[in-house]
């Protein structure tokens, strides 16, 4: 008998819960609960879920629980629902524990789905501006809303295109509060807090200048905002979107700014589209830790990192990082990857 | 004209460097000479290279350069060669430097291709445990060897299997010493060294006691050595391979005990294959920082995770993991996978 492909726990196994890493003290979110999340190793892109998608204009009803919606005429242009396979739950409480040397508690957060448009299939790089300004004003909005619940330390914005885990074909997004702070935020915000240590001054703030002043690795502008690739980028084409004006917390964004931060997102990811022969990609939100504590360290930004199906195993086992593409070079291409 | 997919940097950019990210303070290998590592990304595993395999017996003059070999009768069964790519040149000095407020340095190390058999593509599931010896003690060999470089302050050794970015088909290994403790030993040394402060005992015997204790995490024990899946398992039938009493370096393994530590590796991956469907995987030692100051804080294990395909792009973004497979039912499962 040929064995089941990675068989799933179930039953009363069932229950997602956290466990913290005693020796690298990281949260990590067991979750048997998503048994969707294993997918075929060898296939391609996940099928379409048959029937009408419920995230269509339309079929609202089938996805009816409306967290916030933003509408325009008679129409919505973005709706927020509850992600149906939640990986973290809304109701209840941590109830932190331990059990022997180790600690745990309940898998408890929020996980909204973000229905980017009513179109099924557009890309970010396809919205329009003013269609990007509505979803990046849904993010703040529910930034804002999320950290009024004293169980949440952090909100992440979360996009993935193209992947092929994703499990809907609709064009959606993520917002995540977590009742910890996110590992790879803790190190960025723990970084940050040294550095303005060391200089009183913002990490971020100074990598900025020092890219502006030689430029090599800046992409674009549009007012106060710069798409660039870092200096040490971990992975081909990584680029960061950033206000060049010390800022720290994305809930603090204004409605005038959003558009020209839109432009830019927008005009990023189709140069990443060109350049790269549309990839898969992944994009994040970057904001302060929720407490505000943070105001003159942390600099908010977004995250794009393309998936090129460069991996080498080497990254899991020890977080070294081999990138085949100098960021000099990555922003030069992006650059001319559209005609001004 | 349809682009090229993701093109690299080339001519006078080619130089790999080592550069480190001034807030995650990580150091990243930005390497435009290993052009082959972006694998095209709607493909398949890669094609086996035409012409005679540089790595079967009979064709060592295709490969010639030998670091070291461990022979049987007049036969090599291991042998150790340059990577032909290397991540890390062996050749140089760091000369580390600034540029503005960046640090960087030269892509300075040792990569070192390991065969891990003369059989083309038998797995380290099917190796016959004397075989395993010898690969185990040619890692042990180098791991002291390359030591004695006072440019390197780490060594790491890496399998990965049937992973789609692979360059060669014949059945390899990676040695890689670095310049640099990789961030992930780094995380996993200041953990433990922090649960030694605080405890005075080792966090990995704590953790082994406890898992002992319950064996719900236990697949397997041969002499002094267990494997388990560890209780916050970041991903789905993680295992790891550890000595029960204390030891922090995997350079002071004796001969003798290679070969319990063979067979509970052997066995472990045959219970892999046969659970999961004969998965791509990656395999990892992590032993001591090179200077031996860790000595009563670390513990050396083995890590082996399976590679499939479940990813959330939020590790990428967040570092947070989400998985699906308790360790308790992915150990229970391990277990029955193989009859005794």
């Amino acid at each position: 008998m040929r064995p089941q492909a990675c068989p799933l726990a179930a039953g009363e196994n069932g229950v997602s819960e956290l466990r913290r890493d005693p020796i690298l003290r990281r949260w990590v979110i067991i979750a048997p609960e998503r048994t969707g999340d294993l997918s075929p190793r060898r296939g391609g892109p996940r099928v379409e879920a048959p029937g009408p998608c419920p995230f269509c204009p339309g079929h609202e009803h089938l996805n009816p629980v409306e967290i916030a919606r933003v509408e325009h005429g008679a129409d919505w242009r973005v709706r927020v629902t509850p992600d149906r396979h939640p990986l973290l739950r809304i109701e209840g409480q941590l109830g932190p524990r331990g059990a022997g040397m180790f600690d745990l508690m309940n898998a408890i957060g929020a996980h909204e789905l973000v229905t980017d448009t009513p179109h099924h299939t557009e890309t970010w790089a396809e919205l329009p501006v003013a269609q990007m300004v509505r979803l990046l004003g849904t993010y703040r909005d529910r930034l804002i809303d999320l950290r009024r619940d004293p169980r949440f330390r952090y909100v992440l914005v979360l996009k993935n295109r193209g992947a092929v885990w994703s499990r809907y074909q609709h064009a959606h997004s993520h917002v995540i509060a977590t009742p910890f702070i996110p590992k790879r935020i803790e190190e960025e915000l723990s970084g940050a807090r040294e550095y303005f240590r060391h200089k009183e001054r913002c990490a971020f703030c100074d990598q900025l200048a020092d890219t502006l002043r030689t430029s090599e690795r800046v992409i674009g502008q549009r007012d106060d905002f710069v798409s660039f690739t870092p200096f040490a980028s971990a992975y081909p084409y990584e680029t960061w979107i950033s206000p060049v004006a010390h800022a720290a917390d994305f809930g603090a964004v204004s409605d005038a700014e959003l558009t020209p931060l839109a432009e830019l997102l927008v005009d990023t990811l189709a140069r990443l589209g060109k350049s790269c022969d549309d990839p898969a990609y992944s994009v994040a939100l970057h904001s302060g830790a929720l407490d505000g504590g943070d105001h003159a360290e942390f600099h908010w930004h977004w995250e794009l990192v393309p998936h090129l199906g460069h991996e080498l195993g080497m990254e899991w086992a020890t977080g070294i990082f081999s990138n085949p593409v100098a960021p000099e070079e990555a922003a030069r291409r992006l650059r001319d990857a559209l005609p001004p």
